[in-house]
């Protein structure tokens, strides 16, 4: 899918965000950049630098004269525009269009534009009713003009994540959160009473007494969700504390012990 | 909500990155930067440059030495990561934080840091751990270093998605898993630092040797996000602990100590 995506950028007057969103594009797995009468230099120290890498992104870009030329053979041209212009277009929000762009990428043959305008004025009326639809990023209302870089990689990301979707093993990130078993429930309840009996012995609690201390101290341990290793190291540093409080038990300076 | 969101820079050291984060933030309706140890002039013709008619952002940025005084009142601080690290930790895509968001910041006094870390090398070991979660932003494989302004942009778009998401729905109300202040960052620090001596002073731990085991006690309770008045038990618990220890060490039977 994402091989279907092509970036097009019209009148771009800083290299250095053509650089800049030929790394975003790399970040995200697009390749296929096209820039459309170009207002600066595209091969540049500024874009090669911007880049960082991804510089065979603009050697391989294709230039082009106008935006009928850039996305000749496309099936499926976006603008990216500020809000409502005076003739209402089918307007998508970034994540709308990725969620469009699975499906639009399916046909064999089939290839999507996404267009970009420049720095200073966006995309004319013109170059805006040659598109299917229009999306349009969320912004401040007092502040809404994004850096053309960063609405390439807004939209890139979104185009990412759409396609992360369509794949069969979707890579799980939260399963990286534990690198061992968690406890079972047996092992915890073993932790609790362990808990308990060190709490006793160093004087802290006072099964009398109770209050809601075991209660807050189970919720906060059941909350963690302990692995076998973390218990393993909880149950040692009780064991330690354990044999401070016996040795204290054993000395003059508790007496009531020996009673 | 948005007001409750801070980007936190560590060690950036390109002016023109730190106008550009400035930008996006303010794109997207966030106003509270703060820079630790920035390695370049903050107000700078490139940032400023950069930023684009966001530069109040740059004067308002507070300047902290390091990371423990950026984030001190902070009650959910999440670091950016690129995958796996030696010691895996609760980890979540830009959408997954998002959507915590409107829960995080209900609580009155709430405040959630987003910390980024520096062009070349990220953010060290020693920062992750410090982070109750780590976000990573899908990226292709064979080149996943996105720009700091890209990284902060994508972020801040989805926070903005959440908060539109509040806007037009009836506001949610939080779970019932917590029924106190969540415990800040320096609150846990304070924890941190009186387990360490006190597993110390049980002879538990032996810094020289430090192995993993402050990583992986650190890890379990910044999972856990302890309340105030859990801590309290928690700090009680180390309290009476430490007087144990303290008490074995002026007997006979430690004689060790006495020389």
């Amino acid at each position: 899918m994402l091989d279907r995506l092509r970036i097009v950028l019209i009148g771009t007057s800083h290299p250095g965000n053509i650089g800049a969103v030929a790394r975003a594009m790399h970040n995200m797995g697009l390749s296929d950049l096209a820039l459309v009468a170009p207002r600066c230099e595209v091969i540049h120290q500024e874009s090669i630098s911007r880049a960082s890498g991804a510089d065979h992104l603009l050697h391989n870009a294709r230039i082009h004269a106008d935006l009928e030329d850039a996305v000749a053979d496309c099936t499926f041209t976006v603008g990216a525009s500020a809000r409502s212009r005076t003739l209402p277009w089918p307007m998508v929000s970034p994540r709308e269009l990725a969620e469009r762009l699975p499906s639009e990428c399916q046909p064999s043959g089939s290839r999507v534009a996404l267009v970009f305008g420049r720095e200073d004025s966006g995309l004319t009326n013109a170059e805006l009713q040659r598109c299917n639809a229009h999306v349009h990023i969320p912004t401040n209302a007092d502040f809404s003009s994004l850096n053309l870089a960063a609405a390439v990689q807004v939209v890139a990301y979104e185009c990412r994540l759409a396609w992360l979707a369509t794949q069969t093993q979707a890579p799980e990130l939260s399963s990286d959160e534990h690198d061992d078993t968690l406890a079972t429930h047996a092992d915890l309840e073993r932790y609790f009473e362990h808990l308990e009996r060190t709490l006793v012995a160093i004087e802290f609690h006072d099964p009398a007494k109770p209050r809601q201390l075991m209660a807050r101290l189970r919720r906060l341990y059941l909350r963690a969700r302990p692995e076998q290793i973390e218990l393993n190291i909880l149950r040692g540093i009780l064991t330690a504390t354990e044999k401070q409080a016996a040795r204290t038990k054993t000395t003059p300076d508790n007496p009531s012990t020996h009673e």
